[in-house]
């Protein structure tokens, strides 16, 4: 039976176009992500961008992401962890029932906070298809990172860090930003090696971020290398904070060049990573679709 | 002889004049720190503001803070700790011989990175007047917080932590600020402790932060009560990075309301602190202007 899949975010969304062993047909991509939606009009946006693949007979069409949250298409409640495919199938919130459905985003809780994520939980699932495993950590590097344990083919727990949110706030709202170039800059190994680094000696992000001020106070960080030390030290930060160790299994899915940096830093802590890339999550809305019959 | 102090910060300028013992006979305080006063201006506003003050033959002034930063009057290079009030007088950066000084900020290193101060080790000083001690660990919270380690009178180390400014970015800048209220609230107090237990159990700001967001969503944090959480979550992660030990005498100089929040933090961790007011200022200048007998 033919089927489509959406990646509908926050500020981008994707679509692909499937045959029935899971090979991508056809893709597009669109700035049009839910917060540029208005409540009630995803249906007419999702006919105008998708109504064509849509037409055959029978399609089903699978949505992950924001889309299934307060502010999306339809609210599809958070699944607790730990959490199957299996789990994630039997919640799906159809908008049309056995046409349209929305994956449902995983809540956990950790030390008395909920945790939440949307979207991640159908990436990890096309990571375990794609490498053929059942268990491992998971990192996917972002505005918000995301940690997921799997064991067993199941997500266990995840932890959101605010890395790249972090980053954004110190690279242009802090007082750090007046040393720092106001364009963009390529990325500085050496530099970002020397942040991560920093980093990881501790004793935390609160004293080590200042070390972006005093090192160019002192002239021992040139201007164009700012960016990616203090880069570095909020990517440090976060392997500080997850501290992962060197027996476990770590996939990183994310974008070329942010696992490119996740990779240098890993290989500080002597932690090799495989690395899956955006089918990721293609691969999981698969699964999900051969469970359904589609 | 005659002398008075002045504390020319980034943002503000305070000044007074003493007696010779030390007792403040008149304070001044305007909107006039070193950011409003354009490189060679200096002295212009030094005599439109205080000129009077200067008028007596013989009176001498002492000035500590941003003053004597690259932006301001001229630049007291900082003296390397540890350092003893005799050292700061030694290296006091003389704008007017025998009549108009700065005193000289501190630096030190700490894991390959340097870190400063200017006006924080004249508080010190002024602290350790007041209360007729020579050692301790001085606290002095604030936009970039200070921990200060005094021993036999010298100071020998100290960190800076960017919590003011953290809590500042997330309450305005960062996605959190969408689940909290625009305008500035009273503390409550049950909530910032939730924040401090929270950020204490760790592991990690980059972490701990998301919980705003997460316990919004949940309604689990009344909107009223989100940005004392928030600030009980980065004063809490202060504390947790610096780790203060039960044994340690803990000394917390800064103004009321901040002040009250630390102690809070603080308990906690079964630490008890004594503090100090802002005049620890006036008591450090004094301590200095009487080694140089003025």
């Amino acid at each position: 039976m033919a089927w489509i899949g959406l990646d509908w975010g926050t500020s981008s969304l994707r679509g692909a176009r499937f045959d029935e062993q899971g090979a991508v047909l056809e893709e597009r991509a669109f700035a049009r992500g839910i917060l540029t939606v208005p409540k009630r009009g995803f249906a007419a946006v999702f006919d105008e961008l998708f109504g064509d693949w849509m037409r055959p007979a029978g399609t089903r069409c699978l949505i992950s992401g924001m889309a299934g949250s307060q502010q999306g298409w339809i609210e599809a409640p958070y699944c607790a962890c730990p959490a199957s495919l299996d789990e994630l199938v039997a919640r799906l919130a159809w908008i049309e029932a056995g046409r349209i459905a929305i994956v449902p985003g995983l809540s956990c809780e950790h030390s008395g906070a909920p945790d939440v994520m949307r979207g991640e939980e159908t990436q990890v699932f096309g990571a375990l298809r794609l490498l053929d495993i059942d268990r491992g950590t998971f990192v996917m590097p972002g505005t918000h990172s995301k940690w997921i344990q799997v064991a067993n083919g199941r997500i266990e727990h995840f932890a959101t860090l605010m890395t790249g949110e972090f980053y954004a706030l110190l690279r242009r709202h802090s007082i750090l930003a007046r040393t720092l170039p106001d364009d963009d800059v390529a990325l500085v190994d050496a530099a970002f090696d020397a942040g991560v680094a920093h980093a990881l000696r501790g004793p935390g992000l609160l004293q080590s971020a200042f070390s972006v001020r005093t090192l160019s106070l002192f002239e021992r960080l040139p201007l164009q290398e700012r960016p990616s030390y203090l880069s570095g030290l909020v990517i440090g930060e976060e392997l500080r904070t997850r501290d992962p160790s060197g027996g476990e299994q770590l996939i990183v899915i994310g974008d070329d060049a942010l696992m490119r940096r996740y990779e240098r830093a890993f290989a500080q802590r002597d932690v090799r990573v495989r690395s899956v890339g955006a089918q990721a999550t293609w691969n999981g809305l698969f699964s999900i679709a051969k469970r359904i019959g589609a």
